[in-house]
């Protein structure tokens, strides 16, 4: 059987993670690994696989058969993106939802040219969460739907307390208030304000002197990132948090309830959660499956940009239709 | 905008509930519901639709652009489905596991003769549940799958129960063990027997006179049905059983464990619920859905036999992609 040959453009946290998930999937086999760093300083797991310079990427076109891209969404994959699907199949995880729109637009405008799938958005939020709230939509129109993210950590919300004066180190998690999942299983449609979902867990290393009553006021009183939650703040050791707080876990829950009948007079709750050791690995994972649908769209002469909701879910599995209906369906 | 013109073939529970999930998406409307009955002695909902005998279907050939099936999986659709997929796209909810393939294969096969579409085995279990289990093995290729069915009602054990001498009634609950589920979600993938996933509640009307402990015996000792399981028998009247057991709830879980990283090191927890208020009510909403799809893949001049997992998402939802992208991805 040949594998599918698969690249990984940036070697994260992200880039790391589809590294074993390729090798978890016995159908597919790494060729190459790109960076904006120099290759040299760049250390991969796989035996006998090349570090690039992502500067030289064109010159493994034909090589390649999905290049999946695990650059930043702020900055890095807007531009990647399309740039790379002039040459490559293409998987991302562009994940600012706002603005979506515009990154399949220039997706698909590359891809059509070239002749190439590029399949963006791909992870679990956006990726399988919103597959969720698709399926679950179109199951029941009329109903309500409810994201709850966590307990998990946020990078962003983790940054943001990193850059106050006198802290040396923070990790932050997004926690989801249970008495809110409680009320929305119950089915009873509750309208939920930002701080009624979700409340912000901080864990701070503070200076040698630093003020630390001030570090909790600045973080507790910060707009967007805190202001609207209720945050505690919680100063530890940078040996503690090393210790306690070094893995990256996240996860949550999309629940939709909604009702049917003759006057709606019937409930039903779907849920769907995630529980994750490690949120960039299970991205990843996501990755390498819709790597799998990329390059069989791209065998049957398909071109052009897509999403999970593009994409028939056999499409992203190493068995055939035969064992799938005998064994899975 | 022109509506998709539905049929219903077979008006019991499954069939009540196409007619309201029809009623509940804006952009289908219900063209005809056939039945095997006098149809002068069917009674349905809708103002204005006519019930045809079944056996008069084929002169609506061009009227009807999906035809939802709701007969039964044991003698109705493996005669209806291939026969009525030769006039119609069509959308079935077979759900014996062991015959999906040669269903499969005998709706294939009149469907490409055809030049129509049938999607099969479509609702929650096969359908849904089949989904999330083929998603999950595919992000989680390391990884153990568990499913639970229930608290929901078994037609079958209702029925299994009704036939023993002395019952005039009976209604029985599938109920999965807490403590299974506890484990499973607690990422050590047990190795659970029949025994300690599910237990039965049977809620039984006795005739007067009839010797209570002898039915009790009789339920818990059945072979297949009952012998396997921790059963509970409670005697009721019949009012009680009318007043508290009148429902058809069901539901389930589907549960993934599976781990990523360099030793598998990293664990992770994908799990799929739901609890229906009616279970043919829940199952008639995703055949109507599924029946959108079965529209748009024939009118694409696509034909054969397709199951949930050759559907792409967007295919059974009335909005369009730049919508579903900016909306709920």
């Amino acid at each position: 059987m040949d594998k599918i040959r698969i690249g990984i453009a940036g070697y994260g946290n992200l880039g790391r993670g589809v590294e074993l998930a390729v090798a978890a999937n016995p159908d597919q086999e790494l060729a190459a690994v790109f960076s904006r760093r120099n290759p040299a300083s760049v250390k991969i797991l796989t035996q006998g696989v090349p570090v690039c310079p992502l500067a030289d990427a064109a010159s493994w076109k034909g090589r390649i058969d999905v290049l999946i891209l695990c650059g930043g969404s702020a900055t890095d994959l807007p531009v990647q993106t399309p740039q790379l699907a002039a040459l490559f199949n293409v998987v991302d995880s562009f994940d600012t939802h706002a603005h979506i729109p515009d990154h399949f637009k220039a997706v698909d405008t590359a891809a059509r040219q070239a002749g190439t799938v590029g399949i963006i958005s791909v992870g679990w939020d956006p990726g399988m969460f919103s597959l969720n709230r698709l399926y679950a939509n179109c199951i029941l129109p009329q109903g309500h739907d409810y994201t709850f993210w966590g307990r998990g950590v946020s990078q962003g919300h983790s940054d943001a307390i990193r850059r106050i004066k006198g802290v040396l180190d923070a990790r932050q998690y997004t926690v989801p208030v249970q008495a809110a999942m409680d009320a929305v299983r119950s089915g009873g449609e509750p309208e939920l304000s930002t701080r009624q979902k979700h409340t912000r867990e901080c864990f701070v290393v503070a200076a040698e002197g630093a003020d630390k009553a001030a570090i909790e006021h600045e973080i507790k009183t910060m707009p967007n990132y805190f202001a609207d939650y209720d945050t505690t703040v919680t100063f530890i050791t940078q040996e503690e948090l090393n210790r306690e707080h070094k893995g990256i876990p996240h996860g949550g829950f999309v629940i939709r309830t909604g009702s049917t009948g003759a006057n709606g007079e019937t409930r039903h709750v779907i849920e769907y959660s995630l529980k994750l050791g490690s949120n960039p690995e299970f991205t990843s994972s996501v990755l390498a499956a819709y790597a799998r649908a990329a390059y069989r769209l791209s065998r049957k002469g398909e071109s052009g940009a897509r999403t999970v909701f593009d994409i028939a879910p056999a499409l992203l599995s190493p068995h055939d239709g035969d064992f799938l209906r005998a064994h899975m369906l």
